[in-house]
C-alpha cells in the first residue's frame, strides 16, 4: 500500500437519513463526501418487509481504510435495524493523497 | 477471497432498457440493485451509428463472482448487438454478506 | 493484468466544467464517459476557502492504466488550483475490451 491509496466507501440507503448521515460521518473524520439520487430495490435490513421501490441516496466517502471502517462500523451499527442500508468499500488509488 | 468479498457490477445503459434489465438480473440471481440516471457519451455497440449525448442509466449490483458474471454475460449477449451497453465489475468488501 | 483489465478513472468536480471537460478528455484519448449530478462537501483545492454544498459532477471513465493517468495528471494540473476537484482511480474488469 503506497501513500495513495484510499478506501471508497460507498453507502446506499435511504434519502431521508441524508442530514444525519453527513453529519455523521464528518463527526467520524471524513474530509469531504459525495451524494447521487438513487433509486433500487433490496431487501430492507432485518425486518424483511418485503420489496419495493423507493427513494435512495448513494453516499460516496473516500479516506484512509480505518476512517473507512469506523464510519462503515458505526452506521451498520445506528442504522442497519431500521433502515435500507447497503454499504461496501474498495481500493482506489488519489493523486493528492493530502486531501483525504 | 474472504467472505466478506463480492463483485460490483456497473451497468451503464440505455434509460429505455431500466424495467427489463432489473426483471433480468433479479431473474439471474441479483437480490438487489441501485440505479442512478446518467448521460454521456460512447460507441453504441456494433453499429457505429457516430456518437450522441443520451439519457443513460447507471446501474449497480453487489454480488457473488459466479453472480456478477452470469449477469454480465447474459446482458451483453441480450443487449450489446442493439443498444449501447458499458459492463465493468470491481472487487468490493461488504459488511453484511448475508445480503448479498 | 489480463486484456480485460482497465482503470475507472472517476471525476468529482463542479457542474459548471462538464462541457469543456468532456472536451478534454476526449481529447487525452478516452473513447467514452459516463455522467451523473452529484452533491457534496469538500475542501475547494488549495483555496482553503471553506466548505459548501454545491452543484457537482461525477464523471467516470473506463479507459487503459495510461490513458487514466494522462486525463487524470492533465485534470490536476489544468483545475485543480482554480476548481474543486476531485480524482480516484480503481481496478475494473471489463467484458469487451475493444471498446475501451
Amino acid at each position: 500500500m503506497t501513500d495513495h491509496q484510499r478506501k471508497l466507501l460507498t453507502v446506499i440507503t435511504e434519502a431521508s437519513l441524508e442530514h444525519a448521515l453527513c453529519e455523521r460521518i464528518e463527526q467520524l473524520g471524513a474530509h469531504g463526501y459525495t451524494i447521487t439520487d438513487a433509486r433500487g430495490k433490496g431487501s430492507r435490513g432485518k425486518r424483511d418487509a418485503g420489496w419495493g421501490a423507493s427513494a435512495n441516496i448513494r453516499l460516496e466517502v473516500v479516506c484512509s481504510e480505518a476512517c473507512a471502517h469506523t464510519i462503515a462500523e458505526a452506521l451498520r451499527k445506528e442504522y442497519s435495524d431500521n433502515y435500507a442500508l447497503i454499504l461496501f468499500m474498495s481500493d482506489v488509488e488519489v493523486l493528492r493523497p493530502e486531501k483525504f
